[in-house]
């Protein structure tokens, strides 16, 4: 096994070669763009390293991993134009840079360009892998779905929002580590074992991202602190805040949650904060992030695998959530 | 060889036949919607006869039959997005009938239950229908991309606009044919003879189209005649009369592409359409139409199939020239 950096670099080399046709430009050049905008690489990451883990070399996966990295990516394209969202990793979105059907149609190009790399997928494991990334991509639609349905709704329950953060976010992480155990030669249990290690570690992930939002260190969070809270989203903390608030601080989230004038703003994420606080919601998320985690660490055991693939699986959890952006 | 007829049952029976998740419905109902809207088949179709020629049965393809329909269908969904069409085969369009993020992310599920369906392939041939398959899709791209950079260029070339739509339109049909004819069993030069007979076919239909839109009977013609010439579209017809029209032929021109005054539509219709009249677009299209469509043909005789196939083959291209809408 490799070095985790020596991973995110192969994953970086793989995504920076890929070769966009000169002509069309208008087509091309955001789908080049929106692929430089960098990323963690996860997904290519889990999927060479699964690759690895039984093949004993990442590269029978790399064009999987670089699929896979374009499809994620295609579903932030899509979704910024969905959200209107103006910016993406510090630069502006492709249908701010360019427009919103250039928006679209690049992102159509992404999505086939993605099912392009992984149809390059050895043809002896090519059906298995295109069904778990078919049925992935299609959970990926769903889970989108749902946090849109899940908007005009208040009484979300903490298993809902579960089966949409694993829908939208953490199938993807587990389809990534799935495609590249099958492309090692891994056999369908321990694939699916790690395709688990990876949905679990997902729902973590994301649980940690909603956690962030409300405590996390300004000074090191990629994001404004309180962005979720502003925009009244959906996230783990706000649904459990709905789902257990009564008397005074029942009174005061509904007060907050119909305020959307921009000059409250800092009052407002003080005072959810503040209704956080008192309802011991972050300790509730922290424990939903520790015990996503353990899970996500259990499926390990389950995969006959050398220990040192083990020990790159484990260190990758605490690397995922040890970060602070 | 089954009937015309019979490969269209055949087509829209597998189109009914295609299972939607019941949730969540807001991502699946547009699907079933945009997929129900009819339309001539003509891509399944073309897939099942290639198929059925070296085959000796349509069956094997029909998989790859329903996942280019769905592609294409795809397309227009989101093309009626990009163009803000509200009607689609007479009824509202996904975007009008529910909003625009639905029909870009339901759009999104139909482009990767296409590539569920192109999965379905026998393995043998699977690597061959995905490498056709996927750079067909990326081709349809840069083909509606170009539409989209013509808009704002009063001289494209004929060439340019034939290149155009050869993207646009007719490689998704000369990839049926291909995608049937390997599934069949058919060799390579055999598929690309066959790839080559849909392309310049639907260079033909394109033209006739364009033609249509200008000279076809308001009785038998689908939608409403002038639409092109009222938009100031870029069809073969305008460029070619931009590029021959000279002193008051050119001036008039001029006139009617700067006069969008919706309440001067019939006139402009009429007065574009005399300007055409006195330059013999109308002959020259035709004489284009007949061209590519002999050369579509041409294609046929170097293919080695049962006679039956190479009549069917040439019916399918006079019933789809001789169409009136």
């Amino acid at each position: 096994m490799l070095k985790f950096e020596e991973y995110v670099e192969m994953a970086n080399r793989a995504v920076a070669a890929i070769e966009y046709p000169a002509q069309p430009s208008g087509l091309y050049e955001p789908v080049a763009y929106a692929m430089s905008l960098g990323g963690k690489r996860l997904r290519p990451v889990l999927a060479l390293m699964a690759c690895d883990a039984f093949a004993g070399s990442p590269d029978r996966a790399i064009d999987a991993a670089v699929g896979i990295e374009l499809y994620h990516n295609f579903t932030l394209l899509h979704d910024d134009v969905m959200d209107r969202a103006d910016m993406r990793r510090g630069h502006p979105t492709v249908h701010v840079k360019w427009n919103e059907n250039t928006a679209i149609l690049s992102g159509d190009a992404m999505l086939t360009m993605a099912g392009q790399y992984m149809a390059r997928t050895p043809a002896d494991v090519l059906p298995r892998v295109l069904d778990v990334f078919n049925r992935t991509a299609m959970e990926v639609y769903e889970g989108q779905q749902y946090d849109v349905d899940f908007e005009s709704r208040n009484d979300v329950s903490e298993d809902e929002y579960i089966g949409m953060i694993r829908l939208k976010t953490s199938v993807l992480l587990g389809c990534a580590c799935k495609v590249g155990a099958l492309i090692g030669g891994a056999d369908m249990p321990a694939a699916d074992a790690l395709y688990n290690y990876g949905c679990d570690l997902g729902l973590a992930f994301q649980l940690q991202d909603d956690w962030l939002d409300v405590y996390g260190d300004p000074e090191t969070f990629g994001k404004e602190i309180g962005g979720d809270i502003a925009n009244n989203k959906k996230t783990y903390m706000l649904i459990n805040a709905i789902a257990s608030a009564s008397g005074d601080d029942a009174k005061e989230l509904d007060r907050w949650l119909a305020d959307n004038e921009p000059s409250h703003r800092a009052g407002k994420i003080a005072g959810v904060r503040g209704v956080y606080d008192r309802l011991g919601i972050s300790e509730k998320a922290e424990k939903a992030i520790a015990r996503y985690t353990w899970q996500s660490l259990e499926w390990l055991d389950s995969v006959k695998m050398d220990e040192d693939a083990v020990v790159a699986f484990r260190d990758f959890a605490t690397m995922l959530l040890s970060r602070k952006k």
